[in-house]
C-alpha cells in the first residue's frame, strides 16, 4: 500500500524511509480513534480507515501542509484482525491516492477490547511558514469552508480533508491564521482569538449552515440549525483569518469551487461575540467538545 | 515536554513542525502498546511509558537512525486520564532526554477500556544508508548484544535500546544487516536469513544466556535458559550481520561497554541451524513470538 516515490523501504523492516530532498520543515500530526468514542461499534471498517486518515489530513490542511505519509497502527478484534486491518486500511486507500499520500503501516495488534485506530501524519512545507493559530489580527475577515453542523448525520465518517484548498490558498494568498473545525465554530474560534490576542465577532446570518443542521434541527427539543453549526464539531472545515483585502480578492474571483464564506470578523479586545442587528455585538456563548 | 531544539511548533496547534535542517532520509516507525496483551493492568505507568517510547527506539536503532522526536498518543480510563497521561509521558522523559528526543504529543482520550498507547518516532540518518535485515552475505560473523532470554522477569519494560551502540557502529564500522530482537533470537535471526538469502549456523553454546533467563529455567516444566535465549522475546538487543575482518576488529577493541558477541555465521542456502560438536550441522527449530 505505498502510493508515493518519497517512502524508500516500506513494510516488512524495523521501520519506513522517506526521502524528504529539499525539504527542511516536517509538520507531524497524531490522532487516534476508538470505538465507542469516535465512531459507533458496527460502523463499516472502510469508513473507519478513512475517517482515521481524513482527520490527520484536515490537521496538516490547517497548517497548510502538503501531506507526504502516514503511519498506522491498529489494536484489532482477535477474531478478525487480519480481515479488519485489511478493510480499515482499503479505506484509507482512495484518500491517500487522491492527497499522494504514501501509508507506512505501522503496527498490526490484536486483542478481545474494542478497536482502536491510530494515525500519524507527516507533512512538508515547501518553504513556506506553516499556517498557526495565533496570527490573526484585529481587522482580520474570517473565513470558513463548506458549511457547518449536523456532522453527526454522515459528514463526520466521510468527510473530505480541505488539502486542496489550503494548498491553495497557502501558495497564492496571505493567510494570518488557521484553524481546523474539529470541535465546534465557537469553540474553535475562541481557541484562534485567544491564541491570537484579540477578539472575534460573528455575524450569525451569514454563517453557511449544512443541510444535515437544518435536517437534524427540527426534532423536539433539539439545538436550532444555527446552534448546530456553531457547536456541533467534527465539521473538519477551515476557519482563517484574512486581511480584508485578500478576502475581497477571494470573494471577486473564488480560487476553488468549494464556498469560502465571509462569517465576521477580528477586532481588539478578547472574546466571541455577535453582531447585532444595531451595530453593537453581544457576548456569544462558546460551546463544543472539550478534550481532557 | 520538549527537549530538543528540532521541535518548532509544539503541542497547543494542530500539528508539531521539526526543523531538520540538512536531513534528507527521515526513518519513521510506529509501535502500539496496549494493556493486558504487552504489559499488565497494575504496571506501574511510568515503567509503561518508558517502554512505549523504547520499543520505537529500538526499532530506529535497528536501521541505525538517530532518534529526533516520538509523537504520542494516549487513551486512558475516563476517572483517572489526565494523571495517567501525566505519569507516562514522566516515564518516558528520561529516556528521551539521555537520547535527545523531542516529545511531542500527540493526541489524549479518555474510554471506558483498556489503556492504549501509541507511539511514533522519528529518526534520521545523517547521510547514511540504513541498516536494513536483507543485506547478510554467506560468511558474515553473527553479532549480538547484551544478553538475551528472560525478559518478562522484567527487562521488558525497562530495557534500554540499543541507540548508543547502534551510532557507534554505523558510524565507523561496515554492518552488513541488522535487526532488534523483538519476537525471540531464532526467530528474527530466520527473517533476517530468509530477507537475505542466506542460512544462518548458530553456535549454541556461544548464546549470551542472562541472569533472568538462568533464574526463571529451574522451574519444572520451564524451558531451558538457552530455550528462553533462543526465543523468549521482548529481548530489544541488536542482531547484526558483519564482515569476518570487522568482527575481528570488534573483538579486539570493543567500541563501547555492553558485551558484543559472536554468536554463529550465515551461510549459503536457507534455514536457521545449530553447529554440531563434529562441525557438522543440524536443522533448528525456530521459535518465538508471531505476529499477525
Amino acid at each position: 500500500v505505498f502510493t508515493s516515490e518519497s517512502l524508500r523501504i516500506g513494510i516488512g523492516d524495523d521501520a519506513a524511509v522517506l526521502d524528504l530532498g529539499a525539504t527542511s520543515k516536517l509538520v507531524v500530526t497524531s490522532d487516534l480513534l476508538a470505538e465507542g468514542v469516535h465512531f459507533e461499534a458496527g460502523t463499516a471498517l472502510p469508513r473507519v480507515g478513512h475517517k482515521a486518515l481524513a482527520v490527520n489530513l484536515s490537521d496538516l490542511a490547517a497548517m497548510s501542509a502538503r501531506p507526504l505519509a502516514a503511519v498506522v497502527s491498529l489494536l484489532l478484534s482477535d477474531d478478525t484482525a487480519l480481515q479488519s486491518a485489511k478493510a480499515v486500511v482499503e479505506g484509507m486507500q482512495p484518500l491517500a491516492t487522491r492527497h499522494q499520500v504514501a501509508i507506512a503501516g505501522g503496527d498490526t495488534n490484536s486483542w478481545s477490547g474494542r478497536l482502536v485506530i491510530s494515525v500519524t501524519a507527516l507533512g512538508c512545507l515547501a518553504g513556506r511558514s506553516p499556517w498557526t493559530r495565533n496570527g490573526a489580527v484585529p481587522g482580520d475577515v474570517i473565513l470558513v469552508t463548506g458549511s457547518l453542523g449536523g456532522s453527526l448525520g454522515g459528514k463526520h465518517l466521510d468527510f473530505e480533508p480541505r488539502v486542496t484548498e489550503a494548498l491553495r490558498l497557502a501558495g497564492d494568498y496571505e493567510i494570518h491564521a488557521a484553524i481546523d473545525i474539529s470541535d465546534g465554530l465557537s469553540l474553535d474560534l475562541a481557541r484562534m482569538a485567544t491564541a491570537s490576542g484579540c477578539a472575534a465577532v460573528l455575524d450569525l446570518e451569514a454563517i453557511p449552515i449544512s443541510d444535515a443542521a437544518r435536517s437534524l434541527a427540527p426534532a423536539p427539543e433539539s439545538k436550532s440549525a444555527l446552534d448546530r453549526a456553531l457547536s456541533d464539531g467534527e465539521d473538519f472545515e477551515l476557519l482563517l483569518a484574512v486581511p480584508r483585502e485578500v478576502a475581497k480578492t477571494l470573494k471577486r474571483a473564488p480560487p476553488f469551487e468549494l464556498p469560502l464564506t465571509e462569517i465576521g470578523e477580528f477586532a481588539s479586545g478578547a472574546g466571541i461575540w455577535r453582531r447585532k442587528p444595531d451595530g453593537g455585538r453581544a457576548a456569544l456563548e462558546v460551546e463544543g467538545y472539550e478534550h481532557l
